[in-house]
């Protein structure tokens, strides 16, 4: 039975803690503020993101991350990820030696351009084999309720992959493993961006063969980038490339869509994030790491400048869809 | 300037052929029946399909097809695929020779088991090169109001499929030429089977992410089998592959996925058919073709087959969720 501190209690971060505890794992969901700690404590549920939702009653939870580590052999990182290596930073004294840590977060880091699981390796001091991602079309709210998924868990080290497997493992949740960390890193990271263009291009009022071609043309790009960077091609075609865009570029439950929508109803960033209850998404600050990394390795993403222009240099919506789509004829 | 017959006057015959003459190429329509050709050139509409779209001026119709093909250089097959054969057979004493023969049919025909672009060949006796395949992310209601989108056009000509893309590039209709017909064609017959899947998860009340994953799955599936039919790998990451399957899977304008989810909220066949005004979606002939084309060529199809079981075998759609999601544990 795998001992799992689950560090982040934010949608994901409650629903991987639940997927872990129905499997049979033993968890402990760290929250940052107490409050949300006692109630899960008391309450089972988790009120500020999931208060329908009724927690299992072996999850425990706790504010001290020292409590939560303690005999943990399995350590989930599911905090956002410009925020993971200061995080880390302060829980890097407390890891179990050895411990396998994952990392749900989904972007790439400003400034040094590093994947999660590289300022994971970085901050831990670990080897890359002891880092593992987490990727596929798991839009939060629906795990959370028990309809069925699947998903990949990527790890240069197999053997750790399998044991996560099987640490998480339920009826409705499927996981498949993979070595291909990169891959699965550039798959979440990407979709990100490519949700935004995609929520820009329906609050414009487009239909679904706009947004088709838009998923079509993104994974695309992302996956040039992916392979440029040493991701495996077919990484982009499974779970954590093609289904975790769909999901994310599909569902109205996506937060990166959402925003996107707003600001192809011609909100600009600052009125975005006030509607999104003071969040910018993920892909806003995503958009700019891609890409400079993708200028880095001379890898065209043509959505990803739009997206970056549109987001932060005061472009209009709807330059980038004639961009998109007036490009001259020419051989697919 | 392209001289062309669009022969077929249901939706997106009708829509291609607004298309066309919105790229400035000489269109006259069939239409099986003397009214809706009457109404079209009386009323610039066209009553059953699209009757509040206004069509070009310049768009001629009729329901003698030999006036239609009358000097065409360009000859566009817009009816239903398992119908092809029939059609055709009446019009290939009056196809004006060396014409191009251009299929907007997407299925592949019950007993012969051929697709499309070998029905033409056959039936009209030319050459391979003279025929050409149409398919992308193309919901044809959208396209009819203007909405920007993309396509693909492969023959193993290219010229002819750059004489075709030119014959049909608008503001709002971008076509790129591919020389891959096989890819195009299996890309286009098996989303209808897909969507289907996507329909019933749907109707049986899934989310996102079981949508996500079953195209994902699907797509794997129907590159699988056009790979072993000798199509590319790559055509199926693109417009024809992915952009029609997430366009189709997505959008409650699809018939077969709407008609899936009738059939995953319970009705038979018969009533589904019943609710969708009569017509079978495509999907469900299209499935029986391809899981007997899988058998021949020894690939696995196990959406399909589920899809297959569900419309003629009388399993209940629960039965298909479970075994898409119930698969054992292994790599990606």
């Amino acid at each position: 039975m795998a001992v799992v501190a689950v560090l982040g209690a934010g949608s994901w971060g409650t629903t991987f803690a639940k997927v872990l505890s129905d499997a049979g794992s033993e968890v402990t969901l760290w929250a940052r503020r107490p409050e949300v700690a006692h109630a899960v404590r008391s309450t089972g549920r988790n009120p500020e993101y999931l208060p329908d939702v009724q927690l299992p009653a072996g999850l425990r939870a706790t504010s001290d991350h020292r409590e939560a580590l303690d005999g943990a052999d399995t350590v989930v990182l599911a905090v956002p990820s410009q925020s993971l290596r200061s995080n880390l930073a302060g829980w890097v004294a407390d890891l179990p030696p050895g411990a396998t840590l994952l990392s749900l977060a989904k972007g790439v880091e400003l400034r040094t351009l590093e994947r999660m699981s590289e300022v994971v390796r970085e901050v831990a001091g670990v080897p890359a084999d002891q880092v593992a991602v987490l990727s596929g079309p798991n839009l939060a709210r629906e795990i959370a309720v028990g309809q069925p998924t699947a998903t990949v868990i990527a790890c240069t080290d197999h053997d750790r992959a399998v044991a996560l497997q099987q640490a998480c493992t339920t009826g409705y949740f499927r996981p498949y493993t993979n070595t291909d960390v990169v891959g699965c890193e550039l798959g979440g990271a990407g979709k990100n961006v490519i949700a935004l263009a995609c929520g820009m291009a329906v609050g414009m009022g487009l239909g679904g063969n706009t947004t088709a071609t838009i998923i079509t043309r993104g994974l695309a790009e992302v996956a040039r980038l992916g392979v440029a960077l040493g991701a495996r091609q077919e990484t982009f075609a499974g779970l954590a490339g093609l289904g975790d865009l769909v999901a994310t570029c599909s569902s109205p439950l996506s937060r990166n869509r959402t925003f996107g929508e707003l600001l192809g109803r011609g909100s600009t960033l600052a009125q975005a994030q006030e509607a999104a209850h003071g969040q910018v998404a993920e892909g806003v600050k995503t958009c700019t790491a891609l890409r400079e990394l993708a200028a880095r390795h001379r890898v065209e993403v043509p959505i990803t400048d739009g997206v970056h222009r549109v987001c932060h240099e005061g472009a209009p919506v709807s330059a980038m869809a004639r961009e998109l789509l007036g490009r001259s004829t020419k051989p697919e």
